[in-house]
């Protein structure tokens, strides 16, 4: 598969076209970035480990029957994913209170929530990707109600199966964040990464933060608690 | 009807005892306030105008079959009220977009809504008064889901109600807040104040706001438009 023109760069990855039009080549970098961007930091190793545990998790999703973009790791930080029209809504699920909920809410940090809790963010930096509600999906016209309700579907199916992957190997699955799109043909797949980016993520009998609020809050090296995912997920920590 | 103790005082209202238990005697202040009590003036006239304002349109909605908590005005600046267990939940309809709502989606303000939206805000202080989801109200247990909607078709009602009251007035209604509490047996009913300090309303003409939209961006002098509202609705403008 020929790695075409780049088509678009993020914060933590460039994607680039291919040879065939439904198939993107997406390029893991560096970089962590926090608070919209306003905090920055090249940090090396990071694209590897992000590009090897998406490449980890989406496959045993797949096997537990949650499909995604997800098609095959090409090199330490390069995969193949199919093409999708990304839908602008960050569908996050809690499972216990930390971050902008805990403060949102007045929670305690660690606060255990009493049913998974699924939340929907604008996908929109000018905006700061503010939290929406119902009201506010449906007068933006982002999705039908029933793709609101498929994401909310799909956003509890991903919980339980990876609160299942993390729980094997001794972490606890804190929250997450995920994204869809719209194949040509109108089905809705997960997408993007799966990560500790993207995922809070402690360790089970220490409480050691493995993800990205490392970086966030500066409690130290961030690509410590990311090889140790990596590693216990069984990939080549290298 | 004997005003007894003090038993709160807000940034814009004292609350005291009456001799009768489920009374209670609302004291308006001249107090303005935004932005969570960060921007604060005296303003000599405010007590006399929201009250009487709050006065003459809780009588309008009883007409228009909308109960709530007044009982009666008592003099320029005090009226008579059932007591209520306030639920902590603001209630906000919007029909046209303006203030967090044109910030939080990117409308410009003055867009006018398809239909008109309803928002839940948690009232804390503390927490500086977040919006709610539907996830969040269930996870906070604040109401139940029959409540909800108990707060939400009401909440319809009285914008429905409002909108023919300003409309034959001249006054265009944007947006506005509501509470609502539980009286001892248990019933919900419509409390707190309905001014133009709870409500967004521009001249449908000259688009002048007789809001307190004045006072939150120093657009003048906020008794002005309050004055042009009372004496539209019929008040004594004094
Ligand atoms: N299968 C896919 N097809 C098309 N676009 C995708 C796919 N998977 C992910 N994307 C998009 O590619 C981009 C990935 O880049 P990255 O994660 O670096 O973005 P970002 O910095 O988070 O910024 P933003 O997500 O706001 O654009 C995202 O916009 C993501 O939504
Ligand atoms: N019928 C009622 N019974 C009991 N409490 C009421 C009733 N109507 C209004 N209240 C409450 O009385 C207080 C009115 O005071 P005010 O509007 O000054 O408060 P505030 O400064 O807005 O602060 P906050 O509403 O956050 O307490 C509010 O807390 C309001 O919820
Ligand atoms: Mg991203
Ligand atoms: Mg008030």
């Amino acid at each position: 598969m020929q790695k075409g023109a780049l088509v678009y760069e993020g914060k933590a990855k460039q994607l680039f076209t291919t040879d065939q039009l439904d198939v993107l080549y997406v390029q893991y970098k560096n970089s962590a970035t926090a608070f919209n961007g306003e905090k920055k930091e090249e940090i090396d190793g990071k694209a590897r480990l992000n590009n090897q545990i998406t490449a980890v998790l989406f496959e045993k999703l797949h096997a537990k029957g949650i499909p995604s973009h997800f098609i095959e790791q090409l090199s330490e930080t390069e995969q193949l994913v199919k093409k999708v029209d990304i839908i602008p809504l960050e569908v996050v699920v809690r499972n216990i209170a930390a971050g902008s909920l805990a403060k949102r809410l007045g929670f305690e940090e660690g606060t255990p929530l009493k049913r998974p809790l699924v939340e929907f963010y604008y996908k929109d930096d000018a905006l700061g990707d503010p939290l929406l509600t119902d009201a506010h999906i449906a007068l933006l016209e982002l999705v039908t109600d029933s793709e609101k309700q498929t994401l909310e579907h799909l956003g509890r199916e991903i919980n339980t199966a990876l609160l299942s992957i993390f729980d094997e190997i001794g972490v606890t699955l804190v929250d997450f964040k995920v994204e869809f799109g719209r194949t040509a043909d109108g089905e809705i797949l997960l997408a993007d990464e799966i990560s500790p980016d993207t995922c809070r993520l402690w360790d089970k009998e220490t409480k050691q933060k493995l993800d990205k609020d490392v970086f966030r809050r500066n409690l130290g090296n961030l690509t410590d608690g990311y090889s140790i995912i990596l590693s216990r997920l069984g990939g080549k920590s290298q």
